[in-house]
């Protein structure tokens, strides 16, 4: 790793749980620097290196991905990816109020959207051996369902959220990716072509490769 | 209500769920208007209408609050107080680096602190009739406790997340008070005493007076 302190180093799995499908955090950092243009280090970590002081003094829950930049240290990637925007042009508007409304749309998809994501996705991956997983699936799937018809109106026929393609649809993406395999996203065609539709641009594909590279 | 353009007008429950305890999210916004000495307006909202087109218009998923301001419209609390805090002095440091580690503590609050929170208080207080409950309840403590022991490790002994009060520290503690009244935060004295210590502060009793008169 090169020790040049104008360029930003990230930190990654040294072997992602997800086995290169892009799920883990430091991919919408990837991402979000690709399609700004600037390059980054990446520093690889394992399970137990993430649990053990030195890495918890840069990232407290002990999560992927940590951010340095000269005497800068960042963590949440909601936040790392928000400093990015500000640096650098082609992630937020420049006009004010559109520039607040691509904000909303980050905290959006890291809040609103993320915490049924996240919830359902634990359910169904980590619960399905469990005596009550059965049970419980139609309260899982109405709660994911019911955040999902919004999205998916509010959504409508546009290309992006909220005019051109901004931080708020590459944090939306990302959560809404966890979904995929769940099958539940099925049903909202404008919501999968909307992933498709990011899932296409060059900064997102070479940010997948570089991960998947890992 | 004064229709006086340059004051700021948030939407909030005409009846709240929580019985004025301030744990509806309209709160958090109450709160940081309070300490930038902001005043407001409060367009008071029953629970049929946030189902209507006319206010999706304004939330897209039909939650408390938006924030309406001129001719602009904001949703989520998080991006409606760091719009506050980008107008106003006084809910993030001015130094470069400390504003973006503020600002880090924000999207914690929301994302890595809250997913756990709002799970786990959902289990708790809506699923307790269900017959999963009790074979389910160690999985959904030691996921929430998980994340409170790497919070605590954080805190220490710090009056605040980190240096003076900020808008981090405004998110972090309406997240946590979310889960009081389940009791998992009693064996975390200084989680408590943070909680307290933001509690004390006049502009959190301001706030916790206005929406308890609604």
């Amino acid at each position: 790793m090169k020790n040049n302190n104008s360029i930003p180093t990230i930190t990654a799995f040294k072997s992602s749980p997800d086995r290169g499908r892009g799920l883990a955090r430091d991919f919408r950092v990837r991402w979000a620097l690709e399609e700004v243009g600037q390059s980054y280090n990446v520093q690889l970590e394992t399970f137990e290196e993430l649990k053990k002081p030195p890495y918890l003094a840069l990232q407290p829950f002990g999560q992927i991905p940590a951010y340095k930049e000269n005497d800068l240290v960042l963590f949440e990637s909601g936040a790392i990816i928000f400093h990015i925007a500000e640096k650098h042009s082609g992630l937020l508007p420049a006009e004010e109020n559109a520039r607040a409304r691509a904000i909303a749309w980050m905290f959006c998809a890291l809040n609103t959207v993320e915490m049924p994501v996240v919830e359902f996705s634990t359910f169904f991956f980590f619960e399905k051996d469990k005596s009550w997983y059965n049970d419980r699936l139609p309260l899982a799937e109405e709660r994911i369902h019911s955040m999902l018809k919004k999205l998916s109106t509010q959504l409508g026929s546009s290309d992006w959220l909220e005019g051109d393609f901004s931080a708020g649809d590459l944090l939306m993406v990302t959560v809404l990716r966890r979904l995929e395999s769940s099958g539940v996203l099925k049903s909202y065609q404008n919501i999968c072509g909307y992933i498709f539709r990011a899932e296409a641009r060059p900064a997102y594909q070479r940010a997948f490769a570089a991960q998947l590279a890992v």
